[in-house]
């Protein structure tokens, strides 16, 4: 089972990338799933049901979302049809939405989980407890287990790696929007990397206009931030797991962008 | 002029990497300059005055530093004599230590500055107003200029490189300990790379003993924390500045582990 | 019912005064309960078995906790068998110690609750959600339930006060050090203060050696902290509930320091 | 020389009670100068020109402000005419407005300086050093100054009190929006109060509306805070200062709220 997995899609820029590049990295890869970070893909803020649903169309069976998912407003109307959705499972009981779903490929079964780290973010309940009660939940129906786990510090991202090692096929990070270059199968065959990177505006500060952010540093004043104009990037991986064992066997990292264009 | 430097060494299995890959890496790549962040490189905790002669001795010609220098309280005796020693030049004026050095290879001069983030850090002077008035100084000897930002996020450290393009040769991050897979030249000319990732444990959480690191996510109680011991690992980047412009012309990122070794 | 609650004690200082002030205050007041916050009893930092018996010899009927709970290491040896010790409840299961317990006074039954704040500390499970938890659980007993909210921020405590106004008897905030001075009974008859303040040095920064406070700010290096000397302070409230309905029917606020003597 | 100030106005509730009980307040205590802290006196955000000439108008001298200074746009086109205005002066360099202001009465000089908190609130520059530079400057002219230290932790705030000890008038704390009961003459002669508290809805949560907030932290999904309805509240103090020496001689707080009328 192949899962191509693609960062945090960022505004109308990570949206072309993903029209122009997901299809030949599909034809390229042949992945058996494909999941796609999408808590930016509305203007940096969120998501709405027509770019949820434009996303899946473009060729993602799965969005995983971050702590943006609640920034755009219309996603508390349509969370609960958008079936194909993951958000952070570790919200507190009772927030809309879900934190786990399976997908099926000629009858191997796979789960997706999506949790959120609580360091530098909002407080929400323990990742780490969350993932051991999902994994459980998973482990009764499969071995293939993904999980998106967006978090800002490297600590508490190789934190669940090592925690959750040997017991689901993949821990990749999101939200810190660079791409980490620390891909490795780790001692008991999960698949890591502390973060796949941003998908969209490749010259701005992690998709945001520059000079703003500049700014802001410079000044400690609120700005208003506005995505970067310009090329684009793509940051993805692709997990290769072995259907028997659930453990995986190959973690290959892409980031495509105007320095290293695409090539098949 | 070629630079090559190396992610914070994080203890005994840091510079016990330093004693083995440097000769090499030195062999193979030659560099004018060798620096060594060493912020870790006593248990993870600073530097001592021996350790910082024994990086020295080991090939660097200056060890920048982070949020850790003042860890080890001996740094305090020996900082004002340690020549090459360069920590993040915008703690308040008063601060014992020099934020920033020159070396001199066959007549070319370089000026190594070290800055630290202040974005989830302890709350210093700014980097931004400290860079502007670091560069003007530097400049009044040369147009070579590396830069070493020692920052948390993403976003921090991509505006400081954004912000000084076209006025140092290189800007490259540390204190994450995950190398970034970005490393790039921006439009105007200086070299860029989000972290260059840490030397030392490979299989720990930054550095630390991972069950540690794990037990306290998973308990919120204050933990003990211990190097990780088995294998190591070391993060480097070599970088090549134009001597007449001091514009940076390439920019190559080494990550040596058990899974990649080093091969000249 | 007639609750007096003591806020933090702070180190010797702060034992001191307990053992000249609490019997003063006692017979004067004549509390059917007394509850000591001693998460600061043993040198700032957590507290030791003889502490807590000397604190419950002194005239303690409980003693309450906070983020310091775990700071001495001798807590995980005896918090089992330390009957009145209530440390924060929303610290995650398989916690040692317990975040609730009982007292009776002539037949009347009162819980006592320890909750910890998320802001700007460490990350816990919800207290919002451990309270409505706990609070069912007092309820199946009694209607008089005092509570202990440890936090930092004055919208956190504010938050959890109108949360349970009319639910509990009482809602005290510890932690800052500082007393507040906004003691009032809420509109369902709930007690509330957002911060009773710290028993011990009169003269330190929260308790602490004020020059190494100082130092710290102005230079951003760490310091090590040690307990102020000089004249003490007392900051305690003392609540009555009607135990009928278990609403608070007043709230009164004492700072006993060398400016305002206790007087009976 | 007697001084009035009062902590953070909050909204339209918070103007209505200057409106109201100002001039009750200076009819009382007859104060030499009236100070209002207006950092959220524009629906909880900022202050626009209006407002400002509408608290001068109702009695104010001056107007302090804090971290919400920048909140409302509109700041940017008058705050270099708003000649009675004191903005947070250690913002860096180049930033609008002043953090220093004089006003004489009857020939006595006296000196207005608000600061900025570091701890938990935007990286600016160090407040301990602008205090150093900026009562230098105001002694040149007058031993009378006042400080309002806008921060958020009660160790900065006492911090900044004992380090300014007998070097200014007074230090008075904002920004926590509750008032705290620990005003006091410290050893060498300054007045110093934590938190004087907000003047705004006496039901909310530090103004803002309460179901709101109450909301956010129990689910940690963006909220828009609206402020609270209902009575209102005015928190001040009154500071008696030596024309002479510049030392405080008496400090006294106000709580105006519907449990605590004022009278005369
Ligand atoms: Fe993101
Ligand atoms: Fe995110
Ligand atoms: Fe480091
Ligand atoms: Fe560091
Ligand atoms: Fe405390
Ligand atoms: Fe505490
Ligand atoms: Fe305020
Ligand atoms: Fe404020």
């Amino acid at each position: 089972m192949r899962v191509l997995f693609v960062g945090d899609v960022y505004g109308k820029t990570g949206r072309q990338m993903i029209d122009e590049y997901l299809p030949r990295l599909k034809s390229a890869y042949k992945p058996n799933v494909t999941i796609i970070n999408g808590e930016n893909s509305a203007h940096g803020k969120g998501i709405t049901e027509t770019i949820y649903k434009q996303l899946m169309r473009a060729g993602a069976d799965a969005i995983t979302m971050g702590n943006h998912t609640w920034d755009n407003k219309e996603i508390f109307e349509f969370i609960d049809r958008a079936d194909h959705m993951v958000r952070p499972a570790n919200y507190p009981k009772g927030t809309p939405g879900q934190g786990l779903i399976f997908l099926n490929r000629n009858g191997v079964e796979i789960a997706i989980i999506n949790l959120q780290g609580r360091v530098f973010l909002p407080a929400i309940d323990c990742p780490f407890a969350a993932a051991d009660e999902l994994i459980k939940k998973a482990r009764a129906k499969t071995s293939l287990i993904f999980v998106d786990f967006h978090a800002e510090t490297t600590s508490e991202k190789l934190a669940m790696g090592w925690y959750l090692d040997g017991r689901v096929s993949a821990v990749v990070g999101t939200h810190t929007h660079v791409p980490t270059a620390d891909e490795r199968i780790l001692e008991q065959g999960t698949a890591y990397l502390t973060d796949v990177g941003m998908t969209g505006p490749y010259n701005g500060i992690i998709g945001v206009q520059r000079d703003a952010v500049i700014h802001r540093f410079k000044t400690s004043m609120p700005v208003r931030f506005e995505s970067e104009t310009g090329p684009g990037q793509l940051c993805a991986v692709v997990i290769d797991i072995d259907k028997a064992t659930g453990k995986a066997t190959a973690i290959k990292r892409h980031f495509i962008n105007p320095d290293h264009p695409f090539y098949e």
